[in-house]
């Protein structure tokens, strides 16, 4: 087959392709930083394409031969309308994951006192049993993940494995258990975590009556956006012991102000807007394609297919 | 019915067992710190009993209308031969899940930074974008954990939910999908993190031929014994580069002398021996009765249902 890899990755990754399909397939890779305006016929003719080459180039029904697809975006609604017979694969919850292990890292950072336990060792400290008693744990804690974006369930599918109970909360996804702000308000006394993945645009839905609401001892986590919470209101639950903890990746100002009273809270964990990030995106995006294309040709389930409206 | 509560709880912890089923049963309390050489009435005419009473007061089939047993410990081995025709429970995974969410959170606190972040908070400073190219996902890591216990197989289901693969060893269990070490160093130089739950009878297993097999870039974390790997091979091949980091729970001493390089190594997390602590173990057993009580008197499936040698 031709594979057309419009993805650009660095000399390690388009070997690691090679070494997976170059000895029975015939593999070109774009080079040129700059996308070209028209189609190469690298692409006309791919059997296999990994990336998102410019909608334009599948105008005319082009690309005829396209049987496998590996978007390298989690998001494909630009190309809703191509007219391909191929399957389609996105990353699927790749971009999500960090954000969801980073955020449920730092929860359990807070219960099992990792972050404490950093900063002894930076002091060369040994404190050894006495700091078991104040440890807790994740299991069969009940958790509201506020958004069902892939963030909210990726975040849902960790504290799976932990035994931990959550319930999603989006107004209309069919994935959600909660759709509203009342139903929501009801669990919020008997909840023992809260993590929101919200957008900007969700406004201050975490309020001051929000984190009033929630029960005594529990905690918060936000990995969303910082705009959403009332951090003063959340400052002053933390002060007074109503809440136990908060884990903040984001926060109303960033970098944070150095008089913030978050920075000397020890029930606080901050990490600096971290969430998203991993050492090389593009390894991800090279070992989909891998396994996704291994797939196809064996004819297994691919991870993450996704349909395109005209497609199969 | 009558309900003999054996093991000895706090007012708190009472009080939650008196209002989940005063109301409709008779419950009596041990309150005396010494356990009696001969059974109480409470015990011999109970149907449902929290606790572990001594192995004598089960003589001569005695607690006959007993029904449902809800044990205070993972361990039952010393009950093995007591004749009750009852549904018997245990405490699960209870015990392991400290252990497993203290070691899977050190190799998240290692991946995402959480540790660096801990001690730049303590510093108030801010670093922001920058530390995000240095983090990795336990997201579809390739991970060997020794041992099947309850940890090994708590660990494991942690890690299914962060889409990690991964692979018990342990010589003969059936729950095991590695039974030698010659299997086990074939996967090895394929695997992306090592977690040791073994105890101190495993000997020193993990010498310096085992983490010289691993992976290059590698990670390797100790829940288990400290005595059970050589902690000089290990420090030697963190400072080479060829492990990329280590997550120890236990040391070949503890607390660890103050001149171990350990305590100034970054890519090393140190938990202190603290794995196995959570603040209210009593909590524990109190909800596991609530719980299983209940599922028993409803008809349910009882979590961490146990057949002793002659229970139905």
């Amino acid at each position: 087959m031709n594979i057309y890899i419009h993805t650009l990755l660095d000399p390690a990754l388009s070997a690691n392709i090679t070494g997976a399909f170059g000895q029975h397939h015939r593999i070109t890779f774009r080079t040129e930083q700059a996308v070209q305006q028209s189609a190469p016929v690298s692409f006309l003719e791919a059997d296999a394409i990994l990336g998102n080459p410019p909608l334009a180039w599948f105008e005319n029904a082009q690309a005829r031969n396209l049987k496998f697809w590996q978007l390298d975006s989690a998001g494909f609604d630009q190309y809703r309308q191509v007219d391909v017979n191929a399957k389609v694969a996105n990353m699927g919850d790749w971009f999500a994951r960090p954000c969801a292990e980073t955020i449920v890292g730092g929860i359990l950072a807070l219960y099992r006192g990792l972050n404490k336990l950093a900063v002894l060792q930076k002091e060369k400290k040994w404190v050894g049993t006495p700091i078991r008693e104040e440890l807790g744990l994740l299991y069969r804690k009940d958790v509201v993940v506020l958004g069902s974006g892939t963030i909210g369930l990726a975040v849902r599918a960790i504290l799976a494995g932990f035994g931990a109970n959550s319930k999603l909360v989006a107004r209309s996804s069919p994935e959600a258990d909660i759709h509203s702000r009342e139903a929501l308000f009801e669990v919020l006394p008997s909840t023992d975590i809260v993590i929101s993945t919200l957008p900007g645009a969700a406004g201050k839905y975490v309020d001051e009556d929000f984190l009033k609401a929630m029960k005594k001892g529990s905690v918060y986590a936000n990995v969303g956006r910082g705009s959403t919470t009332d951090e003063q209101a959340l400052i002053g639950l933390l002060k007074s012991g109503d809440l136990a903890g908060a884990v903040l990746d984001v926060t109303e100002k960033e970098p944070l102000p150095s008089e913030s009273p978050l920075w000397e809270m020890d029930n606080v964990i901050l990490t600096q807007h971290s969430g998203g990030g991993q050492a090389n995106e593009d390894a991800g995006k090279a070992a989909n394609f891998i396994e996704n294309f291994s797939r196809f040709l064996e004819g297994e389930k691919i991870l993450f297919e996704v349909s395109l409206s005209r497609g199969y």
